[in-house]
């Protein structure tokens, strides 16, 4: 991640709104300066931020303009006032900016089930919007935090139909993190020429193998909002489906998703270790996907990672109890390349040792081979520690 | 629960023989004088201890007189031999009690993955058979014990078919409790004469309201086991289907369970609160468990409660995430009565400054009404603590 880097053709800016008690950051704009394709995805929680209900309406139309996003509050379980003042937000700020309303997206993370104190917001926003720049997206990263304790920002350049295209993205994490659509929040920004249809299963298939892959408690949130927005400024020959130049937008798309959903992990509320899940050889795509979300999220299964304990007969229970096809005879248990485990029984205390030295890193691999099928799975997550339990039993205080 | 109940017609006992490193008691028995009736119910989890399926082979015949169990060790994950293992403790402890070896069935519970010590645990047997009382069993019950506090015994008196009837039971509980067919560890005698498919009904029907309604951690275990010997010794007339004498062991039965699976929670690992989870009004009995499960499981909702703080966000965002149909307008939360959500949204700040006064409880009940059908379902759970993780990052070393 760098500092400062420019996103040719977007402006950013985030400010403190007085949305946080502690005068932090907490309202930032996300401004295109032409107007840009959107692809979106959102949380299937049945319960639902008033952002992801507007954004989802908006999201039809398939073209974005701007994204304004709030910290503190996340504008969920206030019923109808609650898309009032949502589409207020982008009402205002539409205004401000000269553009159409339906053409902003919004989004909301932070507590649930609180007003959104709309008045101190509309006063924010001549600010907000006086203060956009090209070389301000660290502040608008920092403004979307909430418990997170670095900001996420990532990006990357390629050359794809003739032109330099540049890619990058923004997100935040930290809590009531498995999402099932796309993260907590995430919003990834080109300049580049796309069509729409190629935008939107580019995306599709990046969310799946990134933020849907990652999971800090396996609680899922209210408002997880993932957007892309292309608005073809690169001047590039238009992307289109079949083509080679989409598959390197994918592959370059798929880098920065990734990026960022790792960088959301390391920052897991109060972790202290990365860990990666490979579920390999299983009988089905669903069953290795199963596998390794029940091990990740696995509390005995985290509280061991963080005493440093290479506890494999609790990854085996968790693994057994995911509803999936394994023979506990066959399975192997790695942890990086040692070889803890060898058809369902321990390879013995020397390699117990071993292991218990690699648990000593921040970061570590754990492959669970059910030497059965072909498919694999992998999945990203971390510890569950004291100063998680910490963190969210006084969120609210 | 009450000390040294007698259980006419059975006999306990339960010694140190070395499994546990800290000299604790880690091997018990529970023998029949005559020969009893059995149910039974293990877990569900694909990875099972070698007791588990040894017991699951004996249990055909429905006959039992002895159980052996220790704690310290899972013997899970240890193969051809873990069974092997099995197999030979209840083949010894069947001759020292004189009676067919298949009228043993055996139970383990500990560290998943480490070799049975099958030597000192057969130098132990004779101690163990000469030690058996009428007066004992909470010796037995201690000896089952993990990171359990306190023991877990219950027992009722019934007439019954014209005698008096005496039904008890041990169980044992801590940690990786999300049973799916029965506890960790439980054990239900009763003196009174069964017929067999009643006994079998009645127990199934039992644990599927007890055990099977409660969560810890979420983590389901390799070694479940629950079983219900019945031997007749009360000479009642015998217990027959479609009688009111059914309908009265059942509701006695029940009765014992339930006293048994709620010292288990208020025995969780860690724990400060015993909360249950009661969801209204679903649709149907699966989303209404599916729900109360899924706040019960969360870490997010189980740290507020360690925190005190009527985070009722969290409980519709968890609410929201079970994959069951509600309509988040038509939601009420209670925390015991206290109406804290009305219709999806907040009853205001005053009703939530009372329901913090309730959260200061170590007891309470969170009502969720969908306000959709006519199901319900209530899961007790405890809430989620550093102490939680203090003992299970450290339980093996």
């Amino acid at each position: 991640m760098k500092k400062g880097f420019h996103l040719p053709s977007f402006k950013f800016s985030g400010i403190p709104a007085g949305i946080k008690k502690d005068g932090k950051k907490d309202l930032a704009l996300i401004y295109s300066t032409v107007l840009a394709q959107v692809a979106g995805a959102f949380t299937t929680n049945r319960v639902k931020g008033a952002s992801v209900l507007l954004d989802q309406k908006r999201l039809r139309r398939n073209r974005c303009q701007a994204i304004i996003i709030n910290s503190g509050n996340a504008n969920a379980g206030t019923g109808k006032q609650g898309i009032k003042d949502a589409a207020r937000m982008a009402r205002e700020i539409a205004s401000l900016l000269q553009i159409d309303e339906r053409l902003v997206m919004v989004a909301s993370t932070g507590v649930i089930g609180r007003p959104l104190p709309l008045n101190r917001i509309i006063k924010a926003l001549p600010r907000l919007a006086g203060s956009l720049s090209p070389d301000t997206i660290r502040q608008a990263a920092e403004a979307i935090m909430t418990t997170d304790t670095f900001s996420k920002i990532c990006y990357r350049k390629s050359r794809i139909g003739g032109e330099e295209i540049t890619l990058g993205g923004i997100a935040k994490g930290a809590g009531m993190i498995q999402p099932r659509m796309a993260t907590m929040l995430a919003f990834l920004l080109t300049d580049a020429a796309i069509e729409g249809r190629s935008l939107k299963s580019a995306f599709r298939d990046g969310v799946e193998s990134t933020f849907n892959r990652i999971t800090v408690d396996g609680d899922m949130s209210t408002n997880d909002t993932g957007l892309l927005l292309a608005n073809g400024a690169a001047g590039n020959r238009m992307i289109a489906p079949g083509t080679r130049d989409l598959k390197r937008f994918q592959a370059l798309l798929k880098e920065v998703m990734a990026e960022l959903a790792e960088a959301i992990i390391r920052d897991g509320e109060g972790s202290t270790k990365f860990v990666q899940i490979l579920v390999k050889q299983a009988r089905s795509q669903a069953d290795a996907r199963a596998i390794a979300f029940k091990v990740a999220n696995s509390p005995l299964v985290k509280t061991a990672l963080f005493g440093e304990d290479p506890n494999w007969g609790r990854i085996l229970a968790a693994a057994g109890s995911a509803g999936a096809s394994l023979n506990p005879e066959k399975i192997d248990i790695y942890f990086d390349n040692l070889p803890l485990v060898r058809r369902g029984t321990s390879s013995g205390e020397e390699m117990e040792k071993k292991a218990a030295r690699v648990l000593k890193n921040k970061q570590l691999q754990i492959t669970i081979d059910l030497n059965l099928g072909k498919a694999e799975a992998k999945v990203s997550t971390c510890d569950l520690t004291p100063d998680y339990i910490k963190i969210n039993a006084a969120y609210r205080t």
